[in-house]
């Protein structure tokens, strides 16, 4: 029986997508794509008839997908918010552990890989990156409203700087000390709901020490 | 008069390390490396026998110490923790408002295109990303001594997360999220020296208004 022709088009999408995870934009070039795929690469201008732009787009929007779905499940329900952030956290650590933490985020690696002609591509991965931090920030239901949507964009922020290092260690303790980092950020806007705060003990600590050296 | 002979060597690092900030490794291709530096192919093979992952090894090796110096000279000295960490963050969103937010940290672009053969190059990115949050640590003396080690770790996947962010986005206001985020997180660390909070008030504040609803 032949391969259905959606199922071409899913492979080829499902290659590009692992090879932009693990090298970005110039990892996924046609003819690793095809080999990947294993599909002629004569499909592969049918299904993606504007090359590689067309490919890589549709790539990232399966993947866009797959992230929101993740920081929902992840992040939604009645769990304490320590509960819901570790979750999301690990269910990427785990991810990444599949492949020995060689394969991180597909827009990450493609943000580090833009040039400057590639001027659409990088209005997608900016869009995908506010989409991620809008729907974290949707269940973030315990921090102040007016904090909310920074509070997700600070989620993604720490998401893909943990996922870089990470891969740099090799192993899943800087995505775990940066859910630390964040539920303790949660926290101090918890305390904070108006913007900076009042406090600010870290100073005050210090004027405190110096006080007392005098 | 002939250039010295360290002015060629320093011309093939100083390329090399523009296109790595660019596009990571698969951007600095030595032919590219040799455009870029006006300089003899041949010459490159004679100061980097090794061929490029010498010369990228060497290349990281310069960042790795202008960024030591960058952290250094940003959060030493007695200015408030909020004035050396936002001019920690203002000065990476200067270096890459000179390139229009086209250039990011060398050392993460070249983690995400690591492959699993490149285990010596993310040996060198693991060190370099260590030392900053070494460097970054000693400099943050207002936080618990306990604590620090850890705060410089997360300053440093915010800088790599808010780059990554501030290249989408193209322009610095990810950067000046993630120092916000940092002061925060620094202060809640302040108020719960010893590890996790004791009030966790993100979700007390959620039991609170559990309990009202009843």
């Amino acid at each position: 029986m032949p391969i259905p022709a959606t199922g071409a088009r899913d492979r080829f999408k499902g290659a590009a997508l692992t090879l932009l995870r693990q090298g970005g934009l110039s990892a996924a070039g046609l003819n690793e794509v095809v080999t990947l795929a294993h599909a002629p690469k004569g499909s592969l201008y049918h299904y993606f008839p504007a090359g590689k732009l067309q490919l890589v787009s549709e790539a990232l929007d399966v993947y866009r997908e797959a992230v929101n779905k993740r920081i929902s499940e992840s992040l939604k329900g009645r769990d304490r918010l320590r509960v819901r952030v570790y979750r999301m956290f690990r269910s990427v650590e785990r991810q990444m552990a599949e492949t020995s933490f060689s394969q991180s985020c597909a827009v990450g690696t493609v943000v580090l890989d833009l040039r400057p002609e590639d001027g659409d591509l990088r209005q997608v991965c900016e869009s995908v990156l506010a989409e991620w931090a809008m729907v974290a920030a949707h269940h973030l239901h315990e921090l102040p409203d007016a904090r909310r949507a920074n509070a997700g964009r600070v989620l993604v922020t720490l998401l893909e700087g943990a996922q870089l290092a990470a891969r740099a260690a090799r192993n899943g303790s800087p995505l775990r000390e940066a859910a630390e980092a964040f539920l303790m950020y949660a926290d101090a806007i918890a305390q904070a709901p108006n913007g900076r705060l009042q406090t600010n003990s870290a100073d005050s600590r210090r004027s405190d020490q110096r006080t007392r050296q005098r």
